[in-house]
């Protein structure tokens, strides 16, 4: 019996988390709705929640009510425990799982820290993101009067702090100066190294692959100077959508042993989000 | 209620465990045993075997017919899935949680292959080791007539390729030459480029360093070309001994949870292997 998956929500996610489901051999999609669709008639295993992050606890508790379990990238990372506590009696009283903020970061960057943390107790973790564009400096930008389009990428300058670079394709008549003085006070940007360019067209310039590295330099019992190292290099929509899928196989095998309620990525063994048998999963990869 | 620790086995490992569980709050160590010692009067919730990794199965089996759970690094990949399967039974009726290969290969190496399977199901990845002595190897040479001692050295050379650098202290009166054809014709050696060098001391070259660079490229959904690097490099041992006792916690952990059994370390959830609340824990990592 293979698992069915709906998808809520057809941007750049949904689309990812379709070919990634259709990839998938233990996986059936069943259903793509936009996120102003009726959803009386879904009929899923997993609702994976490809809506702005916003609207996920919303569609999250629409689906948990109906008994389907749920998977999203819920990225505000101040966020994330208060969206589980809320989610999890919805989840156990109908009998399903939900897994949280689950893409790469928060998600699979979490399991990384999580691990390095128990290897090395002691130290520090830095996570430099990009280079790679930030979508909610980006919608902050765009917010901005004069501003047609914008983009603004993040650069790792290295041990956690960014340089914020934004390409701003002005509307008609607005005036450059302006539009820079507005960005460089805004919240999003007045901590960081920010530096503004106009550009004729914002549209060339769009490209979605972004990057983490994250190290750690810690204390393994008593000795110091145990160093670790994560890279990638990625298209960010297609392993948001991969990571998606991974976590609704994992949704589907935990409501199966009937561990109920919700929980975020690094709440989740490692094995649960892979297909194929625990027997070859082990002696494959262990 | 601190969990309380056992140690079976004190050579290097025992003695990282030592270290690890001393720093650790919410853990005391309540005994250290040689693993030639009586173990009638053992009194501890999670009993670390750190004996040599042949020894590992009857010590397992020894504890869990106890009620003592159990945490090892026990290191031949081949026969971790039946260690598994002849522990969980034991595990199982007893009321325990046995860890096993829970060192960082396998070990925290295996969840980072998981994970990364995961993250892009299609691809290939490479375990590089290295640079850093290998045990086994290093074993197998001092097994040779006209060796005093040895050190073997695992030198990496990507795609999972490695080099064998053997340096040998001969015994009064050995030929080095007869050595040398005798390594270069062994199992362990002549399948990779090995290189044997005569040393007048392999005491002085003695080092723990180890390392390892496990690499990734992969597809995302229908997206190539995602890559994906781990990196560390760290004192052998004492991230041995840090892994198992992070291990330990999760035993008592799942062992409250009644999850009854025996586990490798990528079906154990990577919040299990961490002090403190849930919340805390999500807060500070996810």
């Amino acid at each position: 019996m293979k698992t069915t998956i709906a998808i809520i929500g057809y941007g750049n996610i949904g689309r990812a988390v379709e070919q990634a489901v259709n990839t998938a051999d233990d996986l059936q999609l069943t259903g793509i709705f936009h996120h102003n669709d009726n959803l009386d008639d879904i009929n899923a295993d997993v609702a994976v929640l490809c809506t702005p992050t916003r609207e996920v606890p919303v569609f999250a508790k629409k689906m948990l009510a109906k008994g389907i379990s749920t998977v999203d990238s819920f990225d505000i990372h101040g966020q994330i425990y208060d969206l589980r506590q809320s989610l999890m009696p919805m989840a156990r009283e109908n009998g399903a799982v939900s897994i949280i903020a689950a893409g790469w970061d928060p998600g699979s960057d979490s399991v990384i820290r999580a691990l390095l943390m128990a290897m090395a107790p002691k130290g520090i973790t830095y996570t430099n993101f990009g280079p790679g564009r930030s979508m909610g400096h980006t919608v902050a930008v765009k917010a901005i009067a004069g501003v047609q389009d914008a983009l603004s990428m993040t650069i790792p300058l290295g041990t956690g702090i960014h340089r914020r670079m934004v390409y701003v394709e002005l509307k008609k008549g607005a005036d450059f100066a302006t539009v820079e003085k507005a960005i460089l006070n805004d919240d999003y940007f007045k901590h960081d190294e920010t530096h503004v360019v106009q550009v004729p067209s914002v549209d060339v310039l769009n490209n979605v692959a972004h990057g983490v590295n994250l190290v750690r330099s810690g204390v393994s019992g008593e000795t110091h100077n145990q160093r670790f190292e994560f890279d990638m290099e990625i298209n960010n929509p297609a392993l948001t959508g991969q990571v998606l899928v991974a976590c609704a196989r994992a949704a589907a095998k935990m409501r199966q042993q009937q561990r109920y309620g919700a929980y975020t990525l690094i709440e989740v063994a490692p094995i649960d989000l892979l297909p194929g048998t625990d027997e070859e999963l082990i002696r494959s990869l262990v």
